[in-house]
């Protein structure tokens, strides 16, 4: 996150640039003053792209129906990096008009991470769905569905499988001929996914938003090139998309389950938290005193990026510590004591609500024979 | 045909000894002795050969469940060679213990033949269920599945995709990479189809058999490998099958729907099914004279494959008939004649049973939302 300079009128690092240019993305940011009451990380340049997202955004402020579409992998545990996704679902739960399909990717566990089904829905209830319930995700108003059990997706994916070649799949996705053939056939589950909200059992053509990271652009391009080649069939509309930068791990580039020591999961426990982040990786000075004199540097810092992805919304709050940093005011050791309270004061409270988050979720969801089978 | 020298000692055709040889067919005339009552394209060794059927013979003659498992792919018309997969089933439909599940290929058919899921929709209820029915199959005591709509064998199919290599596929079906991805995909779904009866929610491991032309084996081994590869998780018992051989055209080697002057179609009417036979290839000579004098070569005849295949059920007389032939005390048109009557004796008797069946089977299948959607 070397390219930020300044939070409110952030430069994007190049890479991302780079990427936008080369495949077509749009700026947020001249989107972003007709959005009444934008999220933090909408105002702070977090989510910096999108595609098609003014045919969202007038019919959110038409009141109109549109849909968003998200889905979670169930491997690994749920970071505060994943929570960036689930706090814009609880933005768009307010809009009027919003129909919201959340899907659990089970299928990708299975043939990407080797995961048994019983496994991946153990992992999406306890880790994920649990966790969404608790932040304020209201998921009686989501279709939430398993990958493994929906049989519109599927029948999609395989009607999508005839009009794609093999060598348009390894131009974006690579494969041997020594690759399984589920992590051929995948990326059509996962394009059905983004397009079944328009099919005629749903909603029938729609503008669909896909909030994602910007490393699923090449899921979201091949999904736009397929709603193209069933228009005549389906009517689809293009899926629209936001991108949002990637929130930077404790020590590494970005936070992943995979670096346990670099992420924080919401379910670790307050003596994790403290050692996580009394461990990152800061803009500090060799020394105290050295810090104190000539100041830290924010802008490369993972204790910072925690208050400008998640712990300090308040932007002016922001700014303040931002400059306390600059000027030497506050050093690394404060700073991160500063970071530990505030996330166990999120996390105390949070523990509760997840505890009766998940009795919920595990009735509506562990079993099977439960889920929504429409 | 050319190599059948004596219908009840036949000899197998060059080719399909090679194949049996080649991939381990076992003869089914070692089995036969022990099969009560077999049906005449049995005793006649149309049915020539098998893989593991004892394990079903078993189950049969001490009254145990077994599954059999056959599909249809809705294109083109039902023809008199589809009827011999029909009177298999009818012949299994027979006995205690047998579980019958009959697919739809409704996902091949488009895949393979670009029909959309309503025209495949509308060609299995008119084209084949309705003739199944009035054939006498008694579709209520199938569990007769759209693979489009069946979650089940669209799941089972992807979780055996993990498990199957490109180049494993490209050796088995071929393939470019120009193909299209339903292509490469599709043979996982006709493998769950065949192991499907075994998942737990219908039969669980269970002896299976599918009656198929020879054709048909790629198919069969490729289910037979794969039950082997998911043995742990779901106790797979790897398929049985029985082979048939083809039926031959009127003029070409193989009757085709595609080749619509050489096959008798169910629906066929009677001035169509005389001009067709009249036009069929036969054993006879250029002169009537001359074939009364030397006999002709049933052999060879495609009028006298008729009656063997289905017409003259009665071995005694089928016998009888191939004589006068060999004498010359029967010569071409007379025998055409023949056959024409036995098969518009059939065929009148027929239209009437398909008439109901038609209406039957339309409210049963002939809308989505009707079938079956466990």
């Amino acid at each position: 996150m070397t390219g930020r300079i300044d939070p409110w009128r952030a430069e994007l690092p190049e890479n991302y640039a780079r990427l936008m240019e080369e495949f077509g993305i749009s700026s947020f940011e001249e989107i972003l003053p007709d959005i009444p009451d934008p999220m933090p990380i909408m105002r702070r340049r977090i989510i910096f792209g999108h595609r098609d997202f003014r045919r969202i955004l007038e019919r959110m402020l038409g009141g109109e129906d549109f849909a968003v579409m998200t889905g979670l992998m169930p491997s690994g545990k749920m970071h505060l990096g994943h929570k960036m996704v689930i706090d814009q679902l609880i933005w768009y739960q307010r809009m009027r008009g919003v129909k919201m399909f959340l899907c659990v990717a089970d299928l990708e566990a299975y043939s990407a991470r080797g995961l048994s089904l019983a496994e991946a829905r153990r992992i999406a209830v306890e880790e994920y769905l649990a966790n969404y319930d608790a932040l304020g995700l209201d998921l009686t108003k989501c279709r939430v569905y398993f990958q493994s059990e929906d049989e519109h997706v599927k029948r999609l994916a395989f009607l999508l499988s005839k009009r794609v070649t093999l060598s348009e799949l390894r131009a974006i996705y690579g494969f041997t001929i020594e690759s399984n053939l589920s992590s051929l056939f995948y990326p059509m589950i996962d394009v059905a996914d983004i397009l079944h909200p328009q099919l005629p059992e749903f909603c029938g053509p729609i503008p669909t938003v896909v909030p994602v990271g910007i490393d699923q652009d090449p899921h979201l391009r091949l999904a736009r090139d397929m709603a193209g080649r069933f228009q005549k069939e389906f009517g689809f509309i293009p899926p629209s998309a936001t991108y949002h930068k990637l929130l930077p791990g404790l020590i590494e580039e970005k936070m992943s389950s995979s670096k346990p020591e670099g992420a924080i999961f919401l379910t670790d426990d307050e003596e994790t938290v403290r050692r996580k982040i009394m461990n990152a990786f800061t803009g500090g000075k060799p020394t105290a005193a050295e810090q104190r004199r000539e100041g830290g540097n924010p802008d490369i810092c993972r204790v910072f990026d925690l208050y400008f992805y998640h712990l300090i919304p308040d932007d002016r709050r922001l700014l303040e510590v931002r400059e306390m940093c600059r000027e030497g005011r506050i050093i690394c050791g404060e700073c991160k004591q500063m970071a530990v309270e505030l996330l166990l004061d999120f996390l105390r409270e949070y523990r509760v609500k997840y505890a009766r988050s998940l009795e919920r979720v595990r009735s509506a969801f562990g079993d099977p024979d439960a889920t929504d089978k429409s």
